[in-house]
């Protein structure tokens, strides 16, 4: 028969969520009592608010007219969506024909890598989302599991001594740096000094910074920068992936994009941004025409208004949870420019935890191990959550006193 | 700077499609006043049904309540649309945890050949849609342009003389064979007895068939397979490949499947369909949600009333433009199973009668070289295209003349 591919047989088995979801479906089956209540898998809770439905159901509506019926679209996207999110996101610091629009940022980090290929050296912040190791083992870019890591990803510590910002002294040279903020799972959000100084050092390296800023929508702080593209010079040396997953609750509708400047070449002299418009054309086809309505939408007025509504909604959740924990006397960063929130347990394995917390609570957290080896001896608590069930799950955790 | 993927690089410039679209709108600018009508690119022109409709637009207005809201499903799609999917398209021959919904069957083709990677040996049907090449080589599976054809694909003639069935004596061995039927562009259907053949010969090969039978839909000779998984072993040595674009006018919704069967295994014994779940659980997020509910009202009764509807619509444009084309003593196949006729013009260039029938009938075809090798000297007429329009440029093809 036919061969497997050997970079497949590299990952390990189990993705993370998938983990997590077994765990609470075993519990869930010795225990059918139990109300189990999710601060797990950043999974969005709360109706799309009526503005930016109203933008869905009328595109679904209208494709049963003759006048509002579309097929394929440009696999590129909708200009209008295009140049509204330049408009509306980058100030016009990017160009709308440097915007992708995708049906999600994880989606799009799986095709970003055939850009680079089999052989890119990647550094990844430690702990982070596995999509960018997992897809990095995929593509070949990196090799087997060592134990403590995969081989050719350069891991770099993101911990609470040095302020969940890395030491960039060990960035590899003509490699991706994949780098989130506000970070999933620390909550943690570079500063503006932080994020010139990894832009100089990509620069210096010759390497490509993927900067994914899902989250940029809960910043509430106006010092923080939303964009990498905020940062001088960063055209040159980074492509950003986005989503309208996080601020609008379109996890299920699947809509997201990325910018690909044109100002960003290969050391071959080559346009990445070129090369990204053959891929997004040859392998992909366009998000969904209604998706995309939804997307115009959320960026009317009236939809940037209910964007910011439900942010803050999520944050409220957020701040609960952390007085909760605060109250234990837990440790713990984020949830305030983030909707996660990183919990340390010093000295303790965090599948223990998680399942300590599952025992005793009946809450789904994450294992912050399951996001790299930094991540050992934390818990992530994700923010997505109706009130109520954060209320009860914050009363609840006063059982780990 | 950071390198860039050599298999980019390999990649001829200009995906068909955009450069039929580059030759239309350069004539369009020229030639103001002519009403150019398009039979080029396969795209859906007509309205979507109401059942079908109905249920995409309740499906967006849901998402708008407390109890109708969800946001990330399975990656792999719902149960409930696997499991019609299963009972519907394939009479209980596959299970529903064989069935992965996706975006569309041109991404599923993008991903899948992550799971055999770089150096896997591919043949196509000669010609062929150009998506199974272009992600051949941008996987690494293919190497550079010959002149004739990429480095490492097998091309296999489907020509007049052979009846647009290739001779399956040069196949790969331990490779890849697409095949796509009803054909695109041919619009040729391979028989029961040719696709027992195809699939003996896989077996014999250890090689593995992906069938795309995207046009499925539109077979109307109940002696014709609609499925690879109508022959007997099938499961074992392929993959399929299916779409909701072309039966039910989802070309801008956006949704598909694809079939792995538990049988198909690798050389080391290795389950595909494990690796396909963790591709698609990987880099890959769920098709929307709302294209799903779509999907689900396409299958119940009143929906396949309007899927057959709408293909018997389409099919009558199809017959329309093959009586025109014969009328005029051209030669050409397809268009009775199929939204596609392949029209024949021995001795010429197909760009050439590409640029002939846009400058003399202001229609916009696909030439068939841009197919692959063996489609120089026809061009393809798709089916797709209001009835008027259709109508309109069947009267100007006997300008031809």
């Amino acid at each position: 028969m036919i061969k497997r591919n050997p970079c497949i047989a590299n990952i390990k088995a189990g993705y993370l969520f998938p983990e997590v979801a077994k765990r609470r479906r075993e519990f869930a089956e010795t225990h059918p009592d139990a109300k189990i209540i999710s601060l797990g898998i950043g999974n969005t809770t709360e109706p799309i608010t009526p503005h930016i439905d109203a933008g869905l159901t009328e595109a679904a509506r209208k494709l049963s007219t003759p006048e509002g019926y579309s097929g394929y679209g440009d696999e590129q996207g909708l200009t209008a969506l295009r140049e509204r999110i330049a408009a509306v996101f980058y100030n016009g610091k990017v160009a709308a024909d440097e915007v992708f629009i995708s049906d999600g940022a994880k989606c799009d980090i799986g095709r970003l890598q055939l850009l680079f290929g089999a052989g890119t050296e990647v550094a990844v912040q430690d702990p982070s989302y596995p999509v960018y190791v997992d897809g990095s083992v995929l593509i070949g870019a990196a090799g087997s599991w060592t134990g403590t890591g995969y081989q050719g990803i350069t891991y770099l510590p993101c911990t609470a001594e040095n302020g969940y910002f890395p030491d960039l002294s060990a960035l590899p040279k003509k490699g991706l740096i994949y780098f989130c903020s506000p970070n999933n799972p620390t909550g943690a959000v570079a500063t503006r000094e932080q994020l010139e100084r990894l832009v100089e050092a990509a620069y210096k390296n010759s390497s490509v910074i993927i900067f994914d800023a899902a989250y940029a929508e809960y910043i509430r702080d106006p010092a923080l920068p939303k964009s990498i593209y905020e940062i001088e010079g960063a055209k040159k040396c980074a492509i950003e992936v986005n989503s309208f997953s996080k601020p609008i609750g379109f996890t299920g509708v699947r809509l997201g994009w990325s910018v690909v400047p044109k100002e960003l070449v290969y050391s071959s002299g080559e346009s990445v941004n070129a090369d990204w418009n053959r891929i997004c054309t040859t392998v992909f086809n366009g998000a969904g025409n209604i998706a995309q309505a939804g997307g115009l939408a959320a960026l009317e007025p009236e939809g940037l208004k209910e964007m910011k509504e439900l942010t803050d909604f999520y944050l409220g959740n957020a701040k609960l949870i952390r007085s909760a924990l605060r109250e234990l006397g837990i440790n713990c960063v984020g949830g305030d420019n983030s909707p996660y929130i990183w919990a340390q347990f010093p000295g303790r394995d965090s599948w223990e935890v998680f399942g300590e917390i599952l025992e005793k609570c009946h809450v789904v957290t994450t294992p912050g191990s399951g996001f790299g080896p930094a991540g050992e001896s934390f818990i992530r608590f994700s923010a997505f959550g109706h009130r109520s069930d954060v209320e009860e799950a914050c009363r609840r955790l006063a059982k780990l006193k």
